[in-house]
């Protein structure tokens, strides 16, 4: 066991890989505590309960997630295209090493825990529903910019066209865990440009 | 308790509702036999497992969603385009029932148990991707059917197509079960028009 001080990072640690790797219920705090070399009394030293557990971690995955896909895909150095392709791209990329280190497609930490626990947990609905909402803003920006540059139509809804990405995003990320292929991912990627195109049905 | 002959249906019943309304991993054995009022020794009488009992009760799912909503979706007797439509109209009005009756926009039944159970049970993932499999086969027969009547480009790819329409139906679905509101799905059910025209990039 490391100091005191390192045991709730590894705790943090531990409900990030297994909870990505397994699901939120497959997942004890007995086995979180294993898995960190973390004794139990140390575990609700911390923490009151799995979930307050699973909070923390859901944020530091966010803010990973961010630094790591979002960020460098939505950087305004690139064309929006650009931008939505490298989404892909990075995400694609980030499953076949899931796939080469653990023999799964993982998928999106935060869609599989919005298909888990929406109905069963409103704490963590609540706070994937906010992660959501931030990475809709990502889709939004690059999307003003596209209607700047004349790339899409003047007319066209963002929110509604941001929904729509995170939708076709999303889905894409579930089929490749699915068929447990990533290449998915990849053929699929071409499609987020006419969804960028959103228009309603005449 | 009713005859044996009805403790096998009572016990799928359950599983298909309480899995649906939680997640595989949430709910027991103890708690399918008691919503099933059915005793355990009845429960292992039938089935070998839980397992076993929910790949009988998704088959069984699969059957009703392909006879109330696939079906009645792409029928022939409408447009290519009026059938894509019709598969979110039906989806939307679906999840709208199960939001007024539990309080819970409960998704995709087949989407929800691929992020859940994707990594963690071969079995289950295999049987959902020949769900998907034959999913697939209705949108292509609707694009075959869009192709002929000149709808699509000549050129287009019409597996690649038809997984990007399961793409973007399921992450819509998951966008809804995240919010809680079905009726993103209505909002979004336009963007599967411009999804249909799929084409690589250039």
């Amino acid at each position: 066991m490391g100091r005191p001080s390192d045991a709730r990072e590894q705790l943090i640690g531990a409900a990030k890989e297994m909870i990505h790797s397994n699901s939120y219920e497959a997942v004890s705090v007995d086995q979180l505590c294993a898995a960190a070399s973390v004794g139990k009394s140390s575990f609700y030293h911390f923490f009151s309960s799995k979930q307050e557990l699973v909070l923390v971690a859901l944020e530091s995955r966010w803010q990973q997630f961010e630094e790591l896909v979002l960020k460098p895909s939505f950087s305004e150095d690139l064309p929006p295209q650009a931008q939505l392709l490298r989404l892909f791209d990075l995400s694609w990329r980030g499953q076949q090493v899931q796939l080469q280190a653990s023999g799964h497609v993982r998928g999106c930490p935060f869609g599989n825990l919005v298909l888990e626990m929406s109905t069963q947990d409103e704490a963590i609905r609540t706070l994937l529903t906010t992660f959501f909402q931030q990475w809709l803003g990502y889709f939004e920006r690059m999307l003003r910019e596209a209607k700047k540059q004349g790339i899409v139509a003047e007319t066209l809804d963002i929110p509604v066209t941001a929904q729509a990405l995170l939708a076709y995003f999303e889905g894409a990320m579930l089929l490749a865990k699915g068929r447990n292929d990533p290449a998915l991912i990849r053929t699929l990627r071409d499609g987020t440009l006419l969804v960028m195109q959103y228009q309603e049905a005449s």
